[in-house]
C-alpha cells in the first residue's frame, strides 16, 4: 500500500511549486544571493530578480508595481491590511471623527461569516481587547455569498473597512466585491464629511485560478498568496496608488527601510523570484488553468454523481452563484460517512474535509454559516483539483471512494 | 573589467547559502511542498522537516526546541519580542503594577545606541507614540561595548526589558551579554514585588562566528537571522520556557494556528529545511569557521597595516574587548579617501562603508557612538570575511585598495 499511487486533491491547500518556479529559486539561490540593499554588484544583481517579480505580480492582477509590497504570506498580508485600517480610523478619530452612538467610539468594521483565520481572528481579537467593533455578515443560505445589501446596510459612520474575501477556501464560492466596491464609491461619495471606508479583499484562492483584477474589483486593497497557485510560501499585497493618502498603509514592522520602509527586513531574493515566476505563468497561462480545472472538477462531479446517485449532495454548487473552476465540496450522505472517516478509509485520494488549519474532526463553520445542516456538513470533503490532475485521476479517486464507503457501511468502520 | 574576479568582503551584510543548504533548500522544493497542517502524506512529510530544523536551531544556540519559534526574519523576530514587553509590561500595570515617578507610567526599555534598525527604529517609534520609554545607553569609547553598570543603573521600576545586541554588525564588538544577565538576576530577586526585567539579544551577527549559547548567556529571549550564517532568509526566536508565564511571547499576527498560534502563517516549510541544514552546519563546524574566519581576518589587517603603515586606524579594536573574527572596520586617514569613494574607486573590492541598509554616504552613527572621530568615521571600510575567503583574496584586495588609494590621492577623483 505504501507504494500505492495516490492522488492529490487539496490543491486549496497549498499547491506544489511549478518547475519553472523551482527553476527561478534554485537559480536565484545560487546567483542572487547578495543584499539588495548593497551598491555593490551582488547587491545590485538580487535588486533587479526583485523588481522584474515585483512587475510580474503587479502584471498578473492589473495592478502598478509601485502598488506592490512583498510579505512574508498571506497571514501577514491580511494583519497588515487590516492593522493599518486601524491606524487609519483612530488618525482620523484624533482630527474629530464624527461619532455617532456610543458604539461609534470604536472603528468599525464589516466582514464576512466566511473568512479565513488570517482575517476572522485579527478582527475577534481587535473587538476583544476592545480596539475595533465588527460586524460579521452572514452568508445568505440561497447563494454561499454575503449579499451586498446586507453589507452595505451595516455601514457606519464610524466604519473604516469592508474586507471580504475573494473566493472561499472551503466552498469555492465567489463572493460579489465587483457589485460592493461600485455600490461603496457611490456611499463614499455621499459621506464626504466621514473618512472613506476602505475595501479590502483577501484574493489568496482565487489568484490563477480565476482572472484577478483590482481595476475591475474596485478593490483599495488585495492579499496574494504565493503557494496557492504553485509559487514559493511568500505573498504580496496589493496598495492602490501607494503613498498617496487616500489609501493608507502602515508597517507593522520597523527596522532596515526595505520595500519603502512599508515591510522593513532583508528581503527573501529567491522567494521573491519564485513569486515573480508563479505571477507569469498566470498571466500567460490563466484561460488554459480555468479550463483544465473546470473540466476534471465537472467530471469529478458528474462521476461522483453517477458513483453515488442522489447520496451525493454538492455543499458549494448554487444556481445564481459562481465558483472556482478547481474546488468541489461534497458530502455523501449517510450517517456513517463523516468525512474524516472516509478520508481515512481512503487508498489514495488525499484531500481535506475543510480548511487545512482546522484539520480537526468538527463539522466546518463555514458550511454551517451557508446553511448546510450539521448532518451533512459533518460528512464534507474538500476535493479540489490542480492543473496536473487528470480524469484517470478522477476515476481512481471514485473508485477509491466506492471502497472507503463501503468498508464503512458493510464492515467494521474505523474510528 | 567585468570578467575581474571579484572579492566579496561583506559578509556581515549577508553571506552566500552552504551548498548543503542550498541541497535541503532545492530537495524540499519538490519533495516537501505539502501544507505541514494537512494530515495526509504530504502534509505529515513537511511537517517532519520542520520538526528537524527546529531541533537543529535549537541545538545550535543550546535551547529546548519547543522554545523555538520561526520567523520571517530577524526584523521580524526584534520588533515581535520588544512588542511581546510592550505588552507583557501593560498586562502587568492593568494589574497594579507599582509606578514611581511621572515616566514610570511607561514601560521602559534599556537599550544601547548600538544597535540595528529594528531594535532602534522600534523603539523610537514606541517612545514616538508614547507607548513607551527608552533609555539608549551609550557604548564606551573605550571598549565599543556598552558598560554593564551603565546599563543596570537605567533600570526604574518601570523596566521590562534590557535588549542589548550580542556583536555589533559594523565593528563586530562583542557585547558584555552574560555579565548583564548575571547582574540582571540578582537585581530581579531582589525587585520581587516589580515584574521580572526580561533580557533579550539579539544575535544576527555571533552565530555562525562564535559559539552562542543560551544558557551560557543567560537571556530570555535571542534574535537568530539565516541569511547571516550561509542560511536562507528567515530567522527565528528563542523564548525560554515558551508556554510558561515567566517569559512570555505574545503573536503579532493572527490567523491559522500555526507555531503554536505565536507565528501563524503556513510554514515556509523550504526555507525552514535550509535554516535547519545552516544549524547543522554551525553545530557540526563553529570552531573551524572561527578559527578560518580569524586567520584570514587578522591576516587582512597585518597587510592592511604593512600597505598603509600609520595611516590604518581600526575602528573596532578595542584592547579589552573580544571582536567577531570576521569583522575589521578600518579607516585610511586622509581627507583624499572617505569610504565611498574608496569603494568606488576599487576594481575587486566588494565591501561596505557599514550596514547595508544604510547605504548613504554619511559617516556611520555606530562609529561616532563609539568615539570614532568624524573625520576618521567618514573613511570607515566594513569589511568582513567569509568561510572560503583565502589569503590570496586579501592579498589581492590589498593591491585593489593600494591602486584606488593611488587614483584617489594622485589623479583625477571620482565623485
Ligand atoms: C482564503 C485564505 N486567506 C489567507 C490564507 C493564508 O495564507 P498563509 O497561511 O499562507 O499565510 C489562506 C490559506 O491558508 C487562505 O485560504
Ligand atoms: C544585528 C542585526 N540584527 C538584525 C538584522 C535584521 O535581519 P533581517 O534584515 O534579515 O530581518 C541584521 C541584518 O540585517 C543585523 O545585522
Amino acid at each position: 500500500m505504501a507504494d500505492e499511487k495516490k492522488v492529490y486533491l487539496d490543491y486549496n491547500a497549498t499547491t506544489p511549486l511549478e518547475p519553472e518556479v523551482i527553476g527561478a529559486i534554485t537559480s536565484s539561490l545560487t546567483e542572487e544571493w547578495g543584499n539588495p540593499s548593497s551598491s555593490h554588484d551582488a547587491g545590485v544583481k538580487a535588486k533587479k530578480v526583485i523588481d522584474e517579480a515585483r512587475c510580474n505580480v503587479a502584471n498578473m492582477i492589473g495592478a502598478k508595481s509601485s502598488d506592490i509590497i512583498f510579505t512574508s504570506g498571506g497571514t501577514e498580508g491580511n494583519n497588515m491590511i487590516i492593522q493599518t485600517a486601524v491606524k487609519y480610523a483612530y488618525h482620523d478619530m484624533s482630527n474629530g471623527y464624527p461619532g455617532g452612538d456610543n458604539r461609534d467610539k470604536l472603528p468599525h468594521f464589516i466582514t464576512s461569516n466566511l473568512e479565513h483565520d488570517s482575517v476572522k481572528l485579527v478582527l475577534e481579537h481587535l473587538a476583544e481587547e476592545g480596539t475595533a467593533s465588527v460586524t460579521f455578515v452572514p452568508a445568505s443560505s440561497k447563494t454561499g455569498q454575503v449579499d451586498v445589501d446586507d453589507v452595505l446596510s451595516a455601514i457606519r459612520p464610524s466604519t473604516c473597512m469592508i474586507t471580504v474575501m475573494l473566493a472561499n477556501n472551503e466552498t469555492g464560492v465567489i463572493q460579489p466585491i465587483k457589485l460592493i466596491s461600485e455600490k461603496l464609491r457611490q456611499i463614499n461619495q455621499s459621506r464626504k464629511s466621514l473618512p472613506k471606508i476602505l475595501l479590502h479583499t483577501d484574493a489568496a484562492q482565487a489568484i490563477g485560478k480565476i482572472e484577478v483584477d483590482v481595476e475591475d474589483l474596485g478593490v483599495d486593497y488585495l492579499t496574494v498568496v504565493g503557494h496557492k497557485f504553485y509559487g514559493p510560501r511568500i505573498g504580496a499585497i496589493y496598495v492602490r496608488n501607494l503613498g498617496d493618502k487616500d489609501v493608507p498603509l502602515y508597517p507593522m514592522l520597523y527596522g532596515g527601510g526595505q520595500e519603502r520602509n512599508y515591510r522593513p527586513g532583508t528581503e527573501n531574493t529567491v522567494m521573491i523570484a519564485g513569486l515573480g515566476k508563479a505571477a507569469e505563468l498566470v498571466v500567460k497561462n490563466i484561460i488554459c488553468y480555468k479550463n483544465h480545472l473546470s473540466s476534471v472538477r465537472d467530471y469529478l462531479e458528474i462521476k461522483l454523481q453517477e458513483a453515488f446517485k442522489d447520496r451525493i449532495h454538492l455543499n458549494g454548487k448554487f444556481a445564481t452563484s459562481e465558483r472556482l473552476p478547481n474546488t468541489c465540496n461534497v458530502s455523501i450522505l449517510s450517517d456513517k460517512l463523516q468525512g474524516h472517516k472516509v478520508l481515512s478509509n481512503c487508498r489514495i485520494l488525499q484531500a481535506s474535509i475543510g480548511a487545512a488549519c482546522h484539520s480537526q474532526n468538527r463539522p466546518s463553520p463555514i458550511l454551517l454559516a451557508i446553511g448546510v445542516p450539521e448532518s451533512v456538513a459533518r460528512n464534507a470533503l474538500r476535493l479540489s483539483v490542480g492543473r496536473e490532475t487528470t480524469k484517470d485521476d478522477i476515476d481512481c479517486v471514485i473508485q477509491d471512494l466506492i471502497q472507503a464507503v463501503n468498508q464503512l457501511e458493510n464492515h467494521i468502520t474505523e474510528t
